[in-house]
């Protein structure tokens, strides 16, 4: 079983829903790709639409790792928008929708059905487990979107927390700046998860389906350790370093401490997708950051707190914040 | 929009999680009946199974009104070995199954997917919303289940807190021992939800589906105001007019105040159906009630705490407990 770090649920000030500007940014700025990727790619024909046919005449989206947040069903709609568009522009009958909300058990699923739109064009639904596995019937998907979601890596290597190892992350809570090693192990990790995904979805999506995905990356040419994810976490990350020196912490804990996500090259993204062969690649884009250089605590803590208190606990997790 | 008062959600020792035996106990009772009924009646052969259509081979079970204790997995593991056995005998291979677990948006989902069995053989999502409209996408659904959850009224007649109106429920929060027209409001209500819950159901299901109902009811041939669900309800009936008497709560405010729920007898329930026309009747069964005389307190409580403190108010709710 993989282990759960959930966002913070609800709508508190800490909640991921009130700090997930820099998604909703993001995926702003994707709202365009991912519009024009369905109009031009999604194959009316192939899809199942003979009105007689009993479960024929139903168009089934899934959002994976949709958290909880208000930006799962401004995606969604922008989906069903372009949807709704290629089915008109081909003059064929839009099916009823059905929308699946995917995420790990631990998601705060009451809040999203709680917020769910009231004019809401689909029937919806709620997907709890991980999307490194099966979540869904073969072949009962017709559209996949997942948004800033695959970088969670489905487990830590354990090599980054033995001190015999060279891959041993010592001082560090994730593979900026380390050793070769390290991000060779973070890199492998993902290349298991990302293989366990695609498989998943191969057996999931229908004929004619389409999958579009957001994936946090770092620049072309560049190693894991050169990548531009850890600067965001070098304020928690020289935080806990702080209370290792005043003693308020010990070094085997923070030294056993490492964050549980990655971010490919486009070119390495390429090449998992090529050598696990269950989907074509028929666009790969690169999307610069939307964000602010660095998240504020706020932010950090709405996705990092499950994560932080369970390996720290709930004590220092307050001091750090 | 409907109004809607769940059940307590979580294990708590209030929660209905914690306090559903009767309901496990009348479902018990009722599983020889839902076995048989999946044995005799499911149609295979109608129903879709070609292995080259694309969402042809999955089984679609829904449980509407499941709530969020252990009686749903119980009820959907019955389901599934008969359904099994039943495609086992045809010679036909058993398709992949989806269950969707369907209750109020306010359900404890979160708990249910926490709790959702770890060996199950089946794909599990959850659908918040109301069973009096439609949930699915057309045609989705093979076999629908409802387990004591049909009593629920979408709402409460205005007729019964309306002091000028012959139906009128004064001194009393159901219609146990009320005069004709108040029974009578409750089964026009009751109706009209039936009415709305058999036709969205009617377009949910699929060729060659099947629904089982298990619905409290009362004795053929009585009058609403001879059922017998009253005697359940007369110790909070009389703990509030206590109160009333006590000063502690106004007659207006106890006057008010009637429990949403009906209990058809098996020839009005019959009688609906028919008019209704969306589905044949293949068996109309009537069960012994399996639950003792009274509830507990407890078991009072975790169906009743959302309905009671909404309308009494916190403080009169902590006193009448």
């Amino acid at each position: 079983m993989a282990e759960e770090f959930p966002m913070i649920g609800g709508d508190g000030p800490n909640s991921y829903a009130k700090n997930s500007i820099s998604q909703r940014l993001a995926a702003d700025g994707a709202k365009g790709m991912l519009v024009a990727s369905i109009f031009e790619n999604l194959d009316i024909q192939t899809l199942p639409s003979r009105p007689t046919t009993a479960s024929s005449t139903i168009f089934r989206i899934a959002d994976l790792g949709c958290s909880a947040g208000p930006n799962t069903f401004i995606q969604v709609k922008n989906i069903i928008d372009a949807v709704s568009q290629k089915y008109h522009q081909s003059a064929v009958e839009l099916p009823e929708l059905q929308v699946y909300f995917s995420d790990l058990v631990s998601n705060d699923f009451n809040y999203l059905f709680a917020t769910l739109p009231r004019d809401k064009q689909y029937f919806a639904a709620g997907v709890p487990g991980s999307f490194h596995g099966r979540l869904f019937p073969k072949a009962s998907l017709n559209f996949v979107y997942s948004a800033y979601a695959l970088h969670w890596l489905s487990k830590l290597p354990q090599v980054l927390s033995d001190a015999n190892s060279p891959a041993f992350n010592k001082g560090r809570i994730l593979y900026g700046n380390a050793p070769y090693e390290v991000g060779q192990a973070y890199s492998a990790q993902y290349a298991k998860d990302i293989e366990c995904f695609f498989h998943a979805r191969g057996q999931e999506l229908a004929p004619g389906g389409l999958m579009v995905l957001l994936i946090p990356g770092r620049p072309h040419g560049t190693l894991p350790a050169q990548g531009s994810l850890a600067p965001f976490f070098a304020p928690l990350e020289s935080t806990l370093a702080d209370m290792v020196n005043d003693g308020l912490l010990s070094e085997d804990k923070f030294d056993s401490f490492n964050l549980p996500f990655y971010c490919p090259s486009v070119e390495e993204l390429r090449t998992l997708i090529e050598e696990n062969g269950c989907f074509d690649i028929l666009k790969l884009e690169i999307q610069a950051a939307q964000t602010p250089a660095y998240p504020s605590v706020q932010q950090c803590r709405a996705g990092m707190e499950g994560i932080l208190k369970k390996h720290f606990g709930d004590e220092n997790y307050r001091i750090a914040f």
